[in-house]
């Protein structure tokens, strides 16, 4: 066995150990040693800034682009807004032993449905140093223990962030084994943490297309993906014209980079044209570049053509394709075929039309009048998520912490015997 | 490509075809086909008996056990059970469309949680001929199409059965690839099935362990797994006698041969030898051996000695190892190292103890004063299970219709855009 592979193996028990007693941690337990964690980051702001100099002076040297320098900085805000995390995670109703459900048999049988943690969960991001504390901490917040594995780039960065996360759990009585991370940047680590199902019982893959199909393809441990967020809106001949205007420009143009923003825009044929153009002309002053059929080619000469892969394609970027549809069932057979069942949402006054559409696409999130922007945990209620998941087993749709437990059957009787 | 592998991807693509239409098909539909599937074996008691003679003659030939011809054989009682059973999924609330949460968030976001379907279900199993008509049954009911692979001992068997559900489905005006099989014993269509994640969402497997193994590791489908059933009755310092004899007696000889039967028996030092001695008793007297620890064996001479794999060994047969534990702590300790994480029971008027063990017992099933026997679907009240998942992720314990769904969020606003 090769040294990486034992290190791994010694990483995977130590969290399976730590598993069993978070387990049986009290609420008061877990969400002391968030807050710790939260104290511990604004003192040891210094030391975090520090590591970050050393993430951000390698990665310039390697010429990454400064849309992930960004991703990969930290300043005091950023900091203290990990730290304010936190506490709103320790803030949050406790996940684990809530009863689910209850009910008696007519043999008098009592049963009862108890939330329970999943146990231990690896969790493989890019380069955001923030994931560290957030990961760590909604595994935790639903008593199980993690195995952070983050992007080379933030590793001192990451490091100086675990190094609160468990003088947290430290100051709380709690196993700093809860929270670990893979101590290397080399590769052949993924490698391993994949096939240790053994000890691990969840693999959580937030970044890029290739980074998660690689893991799907190579895990033999359960993974739990967010794939591409391929979203569309869809403006039905009943929209009001000036939601339709207010809330296309946000579901594109608030965040371009977000997954829950909107790519490609379905318009009705039957929804007028000079309503239409208001919208065209708008997303173009922001800076939008449109990608239109030729029908709506037509509208502005500013308008680029579409080609095919337009629809296929999730640009997190200022760019939407925009498309002619012949009706609700015509908007639907797009969505089903283009959509990643991320998020869908269609725009109109006619109830019936919006119940048909909120049944018939298969998505995570279908949303009727709002923003395909609140695809969000938090604009969900659900405190801070993991990330939002497009399969359809476990969970589906923002990931919380409720969504990282599994439950167990309690039952009662008096000294049953089945007949 | 090959011939077969061709033959397996038109079946997926149909499967999910169907599995479309299915979503969508009102719950009447569904079950217009289930009673008109059990109206149709019955219509063809005489074709299904003929096909079962086939499959129990090659099986005689090829000389398999009576234990394994008996799960083979149809007659007429089993067939009209088979029926039964379809219309006791039919008489089931609908576990599609159903509306498991709603909240409202300050913006007056109104947020809606709604049970969908799964998509497309392979379902592995061995000779039973009855699980192609529960399996295909419990799928449609939940809205999924359903890829079955039975054992080849029972193929004519299967082939007969599938043809009666598809009677059903074709009734109701629903498309029969909701339900297909795959139409050869060639185990290179069971590769095949498992790499098809383009259109299979689930793979069940029912079966001993090396199949299950088997598919776990090859499957590039999430897998939905049922493995042993290792059960423990833990008779607690303060067990009432006489239910510790009635529930133990039950939890082990009822019926050997489940996976709700219990395999071992933890006995409290503090409970008295007295009180263990008829239960030891009893056990011998119905015809079931016992392997004690010293301590057990020096109650009866007729007690073999447990050896270490004992306490590892699923026997499935009128066999019980039975050891003392030094108190609660001892007991649970022994569990979650040896047992499956299948079902547990304590045996104890101590209701503190029942919750202590009811919660650190690391098991889908954890039971308080009744017999292990009851970890069953329709025990529970679920109607027809398809097995009992010792798995966390997204079903544990037994799986039922409503276990074969999953969920989207239905979200209405009124114009929202995200600030």
């Amino acid at each position: 066995m090769s040294e990486l592979k034992a290190q791994m193996d010694q990483l995977g028990k130590a969290a399976k150990a730590a598993a069993q007693d978070l387990a049986l941690a009290p609420a008061e337990a877990k969400n002391n040693a968030l807050k710790a964690a939260a104290q511990a980051m604004r003192a040891q702001l210094p030391t975090i800034l520090e590591a970050n100099k050393k993430d951000m002076a390698a990665a310039e040297a390697k010429g990454i682009s400064s849309a992930m320098l960004d991703r990969l900085a930290l300043d005091p805000d950023r900091i203290e807004a990990m730290a304010k995390g936190l506490e709103a995670i320790a803030a949050f109703p406790d996940p684990v032993g809530k009863s689910l459900e209850s009910w008696e048999q007519p043999n008098g049988l009592k049963f009862e449905k108890v939330s329970v943690p999943l146990g231990v969960i690896g969790i493989i991001y890019e380069s955001r140093p923030n994931v560290t504390a957030d990961a760590g901490a909604l595994c935790l917040k639903a008593g199980n223990a993690s195995i952070l594995r983050g992007g080379s780039e933030s590793f001192h960065s990451s490091g100086a962030i675990l190094t609160c996360l468990q003088i947290g759990l430290e100051s709380a009585g709690l196993p700093i084994a809860a929270i670990q991370r893979v101590p290397t940047t080399d590769r052949a680590a993924v490698g391993h943490l994949l096939t240790m199902n053994d000890y691990v019982d969840l693999i959580i893959p937030r970044g890029g297309r290739g980074l998660i199909e690689r893991i799907q393809t190579e895990s033999r441990v359960p993974v739990l993906a967010h794939l591409d967020g391929l979203c569309h809106t869809y403006l039905h001949k009943s929209a009001d014209p000036k939601m339709a205007l207010e809330v296309v420009l946000n579901a594109k143009m608030r965040r371009t980079g977000v997954c829950g923003a909107t790519e490609t825009l379905l318009v009705d044929d039957a929804f007028a044209d000079d309503d239409l153009k208001p919208i065209l002309k708008r997303l173009i002053a922001k800076g939008c570049e449109i990608r239109g059929d030729t029908a709506i080619q037509a509208l502005d000469k500013r308008i680029n053509k579409a080609v095919e892969a337009d629809w296929d394609t999730e640009y997190l970027d200022a760019i939407i394709s925009i498309r002619k549809v012949n009706g609700l069932i015509d908007a639907i057979a797009h969505i089903n075929r283009h959509g990643s069942h991320h998020t869908e949402a269609i725009i109109t006054e006619d109830s019936s039309a919006a119940a048909a559409f909120q049944q018939e696409v298969d998505a995570g999130i279908v949303i009727h009048n709002a923003s395909t922007q609140f695809a969000d945990g938090g604009q969900f209620g659900m405190g801070a998520e993991i990330g939002i998941s497009t399969g359809k087993l476990h969970a589906r749709g923002p990931v919380g912490a409720n969504q990282l437990t599994s439950y167990k059957y309690l039952v009662r009787g008096n000294g049953h015997a089945r007949p």
